[in-house]
């Protein structure tokens, strides 16, 4: 199967699609509504590993009885400007934005909200529930556990995950700038495209089971590990390990979720690791209104001249564009809003066979 | 001048050196004895760039008029959990510890502080800020922006200073988990090292001033710029330079500091650069207070399991620890708690030639 043969979609029939297939295994209306808006614009921003191709992973969660699809999302603990929510299970497309929807309404009244999140499941890109606050004046931070695939420095075992981080800007005549990144070196999403081109993966990516760093993809299946940001000691590993360490801490240490090598593998033949210490996984959501540390129309002709001034950075080849952070996926965006979202055959395959099990058709 | 001529000092004696010091040059006595702390601090957890060694480049500053030493810190403006504050032109080792306090109160009363502070200098190590907030069972984040000392993925141009961010969580029985980084590959004070050294530095350090990787650290002072965190963009340099810009926006644009290329040197020699948009540097400091999240004994047995997992991850050498963050310092501070702070030549000479213009002298 070629790498090459992409077929495009309309947003809104994929939309649609999606919507059925998550209100076929019993999610309301609304639910499948969110959750396929979040899948959606995975796809739209470019970051295909995070949007329609995991449908059928989020099935197979719920087959094996990982998901309620029906979940009592229940604010545990709360202070005004925090609270803790236990997600029930639910999915994490539906539990983050409704997470996210309580620390802005903190925020619009104590002008922060911080909110973290246990037993929930994979919520989809950050950037998503980031964004919900950029577009309301505020500035959004989304965090998330999730699978161990990451090794601490000087370690030879899987500890962390690729735990990423986003913080989401609004600005005022420029899009928003929007920073959404693993703390790993490389997300799995990039082992997983090179491994289907039968292409090596450059070193500071991945190490194999003993610990060298290597050049093959494959080794991560055979017990290698990611590895973290800044990819060896000497170009400063040890901040990719401590920055991934602290989006666990936030997101489950402090929510009652299960953190570090007990955080639930998203693929669901794997199996649960004996003795969890909390519940699912964890989110931290954070909001700060803008409105509360100056007045916004001054900060947003700031952040227009900060984003202007970067841009115009000196470049080193003359032709390179310095992007702000967000500029690549809002082009991405831009472009399939008006020429479709395109999937490859196998991801396309897997949704027809997804849809088949409802019987729901793909546009 | 050889590296290898320590001189030790105790604690106590060099602190009340460098105490007489900022009182000399008109600090109060609580101010001085407050910058003095956050300096030996640093010496203690062996980050020596940050320590007394830089107290010769505060009293330059003073003496160039860019740091105003009776300064009224003011809040600007303020909801129930933020505030903005103006430090006046204040020494950052004085303003931080205020803005850090005003932080935790607010954390305690409604659940989370956020504080954004312009019109300051640079604070000293972000640990110390930190760490006032898990000294009272409370997450503490502290951020500041730097001078532009760090080129953005793709561009040959100083843009951004080393912005470290640290998180301090408290722990049970477990020292805290401190992580605290400069967002760039390597901080500054590892090139001054390799220097006095004559020693090469590791590739992904530092490019020259085309915008070329290189492993001679005078590249530096000839219009080189460090690299971010990820060092190239097949490594993700993208990631580095995107943290590092989040911190700059915290820190200036949320505050009205100066922001990007407009950071005012922390070298007195350096002039300031033109149409500054904002007051002095910035920083940024939050507190999440555990309690309002979930029972803070339950929170720290969390954290000592999690800390008790990670030091037990499988090495990649059979013999090498696999290091909790925050934990490298801890051990530094132990032993020159003990046995005092070792002080290179050149820098003993450089507090003595300070100590001589104030007629203090250093014990």
């Amino acid at each position: 199967m070629s790498e090459n043969l992409y077929h495009s979609f309309r947003p809104a029939d994929l939309k649609l699609f999606v919507k059925q297939v998550f209100e076929a295994i019993g999610c309301s209306e609304a639910d499948a509504d969110l959750a396929s808006d979040v899948l959606i614009e995975a796809d739209l921003r470019g970051i295909d590993s995070h949007g329609v191709a995991r449908l059928s992973g989020y099935i197979r969660l719920w087959e094996a009885g990982r998901i309620n699809v029906i979940p009592k999302i229940k604010v545990i603990r709360e202070m005004s400007g925090t609270a803790t929510i236990d997600g029930d299970a639910g999915l994490g497309l539906v539990v983050a934005p409704k997470a996210m929807a309580i620390a802005i309404e903190k925020a619009s009244i104590v002008g922060s909200g911080m909110v973290t999140v246990s037993n929930s499941n994979h919520f989809g890109i950050a950037a998503y529930h980031a964004m919900m606050a950029s577009d309301k004046n505020m500035i959004g931070i989304a965090m998330t556990n999730a699978s161990p695939l990451v090794a601490p420095t000087f370690a030879a075992e899987r500890m962390l995950g690729t735990n990423p981080m986003c913080f989401a800007v609004p600005a005022g005549k420029y899009p928003p700038f929007i920073a959404d990144l693993a703390t790993s070196a490389a997300a799995n999403g990039k082992l997983e495209i090179a491994e289907r081109k039968g292409k090596k993966i450059p070193s500071g990516w991945l190490q194999d089971k003993e610990g060298n760093d290597t050049r093959n993809s494959k080794d991560l299946k055979r017990g290698g590990a990611l590895l973290p940001l800044g990819s060896n000691r000497e170009m400063g590993s040890h901040k990719g390990y401590s920055l991934s360490s602290v989006v666990d801490i936030l997101s489950a240490v402090l929510s009652g979720a299960n953190y570090g090598p007990w955080v639930p593998p998203f693929v669901s033949f794997l199996p649960l690791v004996a003795n969890m210490p909390g519940k699912g996984l964890g989110h931290f959501l954070g909001v700060l209104n803008i409105e509360a540390f100056r007045d916004t129309d001054e900060f947003k002709r700031n952040m227009d001249q900060w984003i202007e001034r970067f841009k115009n950075a000196i470049p080193i080849e003359k032709n390179q564009k310095i992007l702000i952070p967000g500029e690549p996926e809002m082009t991405f965006k831009m472009e399939r809003l008006k020429l479709g979202i395109p999937l490859i055959e196998n991801v396309v395959k897997d949704l027809e066979e997804t849809g088949k099990r409802f019987s729901i058709s793909l546009a």
